[in-house]
């Protein structure tokens, strides 16, 4: 488990590490209200497609318990306007709507109940997602803990750790899982432009739980590849379509192109609740374009001149590019439309 | 011809304009000494290998001139020892060595003449190279020119603008070259991590020039490519070995497989002097690892926690991931031993 708590809740409450000021701050973010939770996962104050869907739970939870609503029709409609702006903060990652539907059905089948136990059930829900998330990470991990040989070094690009997870991670977490197994495993992880979360936060997280890690800048992947440095790669993923096509960190695809040309093994570790069964294909996942001032300034200082700048915080990686996706029900590979399928049935 | 000086001889000193701070400030660096010279090469005040080059030998007429030897032996010598330190700053271009090699070729050739004369014809020599420099930029230019299309969207890496030449460019010089020639041509320059030159040296010069430039992080190279909005790569180089393989800027090898995989050309752009036929492949071109401070800090901020860092400053692209090599003297390609020997005789 890691040393640290991502997402929390607290004395009617949501606690959240800041993401945005690690490493060099180790500082909670407070959350009293729903707005504040929409705010926090729109700005990356948590990020990561399991945490976000933890903390949408928490959101609604938290918007709940807080609503003075004495009429139920009015506290339901509350509840529906909570569920709509918690839903727009941020397009990719399906766990968002996953976690966002998963309260509001609990809150359908429980409509009949009176306004406190509804309240009292949502508070339930959120902690158990939480928990779960803990769990489905730890399965993710022993599942993925066989594809990889004591002594590997693996590759990571963004954060698919304990913080973008209620805790233990899926990339990540496979990792974790084989260096509990005994094994000897050190990470790669890509400093992941534009906002470094391989070098803030996958470098922060596994220093601090004495997991070997070399920080690379993303243009080195193809040099380490090239030199016999790497022996897998492993990416979370923010949504999966149901032919097995990936939407990750932007350079995801960039990494798959070059872990093939390597012939090294490329691997998508996350849970269930990833996967987007009514998507057929990675292009009709909507990619989030955030403010270019992510690429052009860098801890408030500009970099660069005003020029025209792109800045799609995903991309598409399709799945004759994928060698395995690992979750908590099992690995799946090509004809990913079958093998993911077969998961939940 | 872009519309600002990258270095210049101007009344016994060597001007440079500062690329530590590009954009945000436009600033020149003022060498007194062929030591100031050695410092702004090693630190990166001008970099790029063929700017590298001319200031290499603007850095030892400077020696030469400033030298206080009445004694023909002892001033020689003194010679030799500002050409040692001057070779030692930088590792992978070869221009550098080139140049020095050059001016050194002259001293010896004048070795009996007076002192004043041999400081006079290096003076001479160093502006020679600088001239050469421009008219072998613009050769190259109308060169690479032949294999741009109308309407081209042009890939480039780190910065082989005029900021890396004596003032037109090698990779952006063919992009000059196609504008001049009336083409309508647009730029995406990779931001280039760790030192950003793409964001902050081409951006900004070709800003400045008018050409349209699209900015990127270097993982986004995939993305742009796959969405098939990159007709060419066009780099420079630091090296080229006599085999075709490429040393430039880490990050260039990535590029390589990324634009094959795409079955995009890809195109190296450099005078014959980065061609180093006496190195067979690349594998044999040394490889400078520059201070880690480099990736773990940006503008004097610490982004990262203390763990461990790799930084080469370049990376080796082989020959089969070259379409062509544009040269001053023509377009080299595969069998690469043959077509770059028979640039020379």
């Amino acid at each position: 488990m890691s040393s640290f708590k991502t997402i929390e809740w607290k004395d009617d409450r949501v606690l959240m590490i800041d993401q945005r000021k690690l490493p060099s701050e180790e500082v909670y973010f407070e959350c009293l209200t729903y707005e504040e939770v929409a705010w926090a996962i729109k700005n990356m104050v948590i990020r990561g497609a399991p945490a976000i869907g933890v903390a949408s739970a928490m959101g609604i939870a938290l918007g709940a318990i807080k609503s003075k609503r004495k009429d139920k029709v009015e506290f339901l409609a509350e509840l529906k306007e909570i569920s709509t702006i918690i839903s727009k903060t941020r397009p990719t990652a399906v766990n968002l709507f996953w976690a966002v539907r998963r309260m509001m059905d609990l809150v359908e089948e429980n409509k009949n109940n009176d306004i406190d136990s509804i309240k009292a059930g949502l508070v339930d829900e959120a902690k158990k997602i939480y928990e779960e998330d803990i769990e489905i990470c730890r399965r993710i991990g022993r599942v993925g803990n066989q594809l990889i040989n004591d002594g590997a070094v693996v590759l990571t690009h963004c954060n698919a750790g304990a913080l973008a997870t209620a805790g233990y991670g899926t990339a990540l977490g496979v990792v974790r899982a084989a260096v509990e197994d005994g094994k000897n495993i050190r990470v790669i992880a890509t400093e992941t432009r534009p906002l470094l979360q391989g070098a803030r936060l996958t470098a922060w997280e596994l220093d601090k739980d004495g997991i070997p890690v070399t920080l690379i800048t993303d243009n080195m992947a193809g040099y380490v590849m090239s030199k016999g440095m790497v022996d897998a790669v492993i990416v979370g993923a923010d949504r999966i379509a149901s032919n097995g096509d990936v939407a990750n960190k932007i350079g995801t695809y960039s990494l798959s192109v070059l872990a093939k040309f390597h012939k090294i093994p490329f691997y998508v570790a996350a849970p269930i609740s990833t996967i987007d069964y009514n998507c057929s294909s990675g292009g009709l996942i909507p990619i989030e374009e955030r403010d270019i001032k992510e690429v052009t300034h860098i801890l408030g200082n500009k970099i660069t001149p005003d020029v025209k700048v792109l800045n799609p915080a995903f991309d598409i990686t399709p799945n004759e590019n994928i060698s395995s996706i690992i979750t908590e029900k099992g690995i799946a590979r090509a004809p990913f439309i079958e093998s993911l399928r077969a998961l939940v049935h």
